[in-house]
């Protein structure tokens, strides 16, 4: 690696090439606080740095694996000490703000928050929003096509994406910065980068949509007296909010109960006797309009006993207490520590008897494990907490088989919104086909066929 | 051709193997009304079928074209008569519709109107619409990734699937029947079928994502001062109805004025002296509210001096008489036969100069030419209509010169909405690189390295 890496400091810098205390320094891994164990980190200043590099690690064959913010949560980041960590922090800027056409382009390594406020600067938004939105980058969010808490109303980080320009395992720089909502002229060549999760190319800089603001913010915390209320109450503020229903975000009493009366840690806002409870947010324009449409959804709601129950939050301190309890993953690790977590969807219909299932045969193995059941129920996500008293692998890997096992009948996913990694790569099987999964390596194989871009992560290197 | 046909008449049946007079009885192309001029056409009635008969021409080398509603307007159907024409008329069934889910599976042979009506049967709509919808097909609609009058609010056809199921090249079925909102588990396979029109696989099932109804349909036309007032206008409708602006049709005075008074085919709801004219739609849930909310942004408009005038539908047959104007074909082709109609993207702040100067570089070549503009502002789309007397092969391509040439220095598309088929092949070099053309190459050959489906459209067969 060491003439490799010479070469590197001759094109983008001594200062650029990092080795040693300064590699292991730098955290893979935000839970676990894993080091970085690569050979060196090397970090281009421009897509032109970034072209020259992968043109000398291709004809090298060195294999290379791209870091953005690093809060990813399948273990994407971690790299061997064969292996050379491509850092784009240096290509952090925020290009160009179109207000007219309602674009922003930026480079990859731009943080969300930054291109957040960038849109806000002209008097529009970039919705796309998740709580490392400090840390996380605009590459990051591509490479996993991120999600969070906005999703029915705006969609993934894939409907945020215009275009973009991507560095291939050859260095040659495939450069789709298209502006336009409407572009079919041939192959959307961007889609082959979104989620893939850096294994088909490097994303370096991207033309996003920006959207009109929504300024108005309604939020209730509201109890649901069964599974079949809880779905009729989603279609119910879907048609009564059309448009700005933007967040549903239900709780099952394990978890309500668990941060608020149990742990102490909240108050609870309603009582905790219901099955389910869900955080419903509506985002507006015209104040005074859309509140009394909020208010008249959540009295019909209670009307047609789809909820037993209601709070809506008065101020920005009592939406904040709100979502707290949602939000509050410390209190799950204190409480079900060692904690397994997962992020799995599944068709809403088959949520409330894959859940009951689960949590039955989670007792049957473990006595006194617990399942804490949150998620998107309007995205078909869920997050699931489950602590067993031990985390060994063979107990892990028990979990893991039941959790994972029953998705492959009701068409779900092993992971929703965080990607696959290296954590999920051995569950691909669960949710895909053969062929899908053949398809998969046909096209790592066609855009890859060195293997040099985050391999072993998603597909497992050389198989297929 | 025969032993292949004979094979495939065993498998899905001699009436489902179309010769002769039933072959050259279709027509292609509705524009022009060209027969069929394939060996055969086949039609299976399933996905097993379909494969089966794929495997039959892959084993032959036989070359194959898709068709679906024929409604296409880039020559995508065409075939010559050493080609096989699949035609998935035979599969049409809405198989299943979740209205907890919110979702809708189909094969793709449903026409788009069959979709629709059965979203609105369990109290949900399917949002995807343009004027083909009675005979176009949601396999068509997919593999063009087809546009229409709502993207603003509810994007294009790639937004709307979900899943999908296509059979490759070689007969083997990828199926990727996602249901929900979230799926991270590995490469999103779907978006390679999505918009490549049928050149990397033939769709043949799909899961489609429902939406909530927004029964209030609130629409004027209005008269705009100037083109920035025209993009003010976007800008302030965007912010004041927040999720709600779901049309924003701008014609150029030369449309209006020649749809209305010039040619006396629809009486003028508002003076025809004004440079721009929009109709703009919004689509509510709350009738009254929405209606307030609409006329006080139109109040505003108004006074901030961003129109002139305009006029507020009043009724269904008010609505349908402004929407008649911009929707007047019929009428283009009277005024300007023979036609040359365009439909390209730019960035929207580019829109002006260009039309501006792309009408003196036509009254130059031709000083009885005519220039007529309108098109989906919001999604920065124009569709150009062009008579200069004359449709003689040279002519057109010095019309296609103009239109085209000047959108590669912008930024701009050749297709915003139609695709490339084979009507725009040889000026897809306009707007996107030779290194983006390079993979579309790449792909190509990984999916399909006969060269069997679609052959010759969207890119030339063994160029690359």
């Amino acid at each position: 690696m060491d003439a490799l890496l010479k070469e590197i400091a001759e094109r983008i810098g001594p200062a650029n090439v990092l080795v040693g205390d300064d590699v292991t320094a730098r955290r893979v891994d935000w839970l676990t606080g894993a080091p970085c164990r690569a050979g060196a980190i090397v970090r281009p200043a421009s897509t032109d740095e970034l072209a020259a590099v992968m043109r000398a690690c291709h004809a090298a064959r060195q294999p290379v694996v791209t870091h953005g913010g690093l809060t990813g949560l399948v273990h994407g980041a971690e790299a061997a000490p064969e292996e050379l960590v491509i850092s784009l922090e240096r290509m952090s800027a925020i290009e160009a703000v179109d207000p007219v056409g309602g674009t922003l382009t930026a480079q990859a390594g731009a943080p969300l928050q930054r291109v957040q406020e960038a849109a806000e600067e002209v008097g529009l938004q970039f919705p796309l929003d998740l709580g490392a939105r400090g840390s996380c980058t605009i590459g990051g969010n591509i490479a996993t096509n991120a999600g969070g808490i906005r999703v029915i109303r705006y969609g993934m980080m894939r409907q945020q994406v215009l275009g973009l320009e991507a560095v291939l395992a050859d260095g040659s720089v495939v450069s789709s910065l298209n502006h336009m909502l409407k572009n079919n002229a041939g192959f959307d060549l961007k889609q082959l980068f979104i989620g893939s999760e850096g294994t088909l190319g490097i994303v370096t800089r991207a033309v996003l949509r920006l959207q009109p603001p929504a300024p108005d913010v309604q939020t209730a915390l509201v109890a649901c007296p069964s599974f079949s209320a809880l779905t009729g109450l989603l279609g119910h503020m879907g048609r009564a909010l059309g448009g700005s229903l933007a967040a549903f975000e239900a709780m099952w009493q394990s978890h309500y109960r668990l941060l608020t009366e149990e742990s102490g840690r909240h108050p609870p806002p309603l009582a905790t006797d219901a099955p389910f409870y869900v955080i419903l947010e509506s985002l507006g324009t015209d104040p005074d309009a859309h509140a009394a449409q909020f208010s008249r959804a959540l009295e019909a709601a209670l009307e047609e006993e789809l909820i037993d129950d209601a709070v809506l939050a008065q101020s920005t301190q009592q939406r904040h207490g709100i979502w707290a309890i949602r939000e509050d993953i410390e209190g799950l690790i204190q409480a079900l520590s060692p904690l397994f977590t997962f992020d799995v969807s599944l068709p809403i219909a088959a949520m409330e008897r894959y859940v009951e299932d689960l949590e039955a045969a989670l007792h049957r193995a473990w006595p006194k494990g617990r399942l804490v059941t949150f998620g998107h129920l309007g995205d078909g996500n869920l997050h699931l907490s489950v602590g067993v008293g031990v985390s060994d692998p063979a107990t892990r890997a028990a979990v893991e088989s039941l959790v994972y096992t029953p998705l492959a009948e009701l068409g779900g996913s092993v992971s929703a919104e965080h990607g696959i990694g290296l954590e999920k790569r051995d569950f691909l099987a669960v949710c895909r086909t053969p062929e899908e999964i053949a398809l998969m390596h046909t096209l790592k194989q066609a855009l890859d066929p060195q293997g040099l871009l985050n391999r072993h992560k998603v597909l497992p290197h050389g198989a297929g």
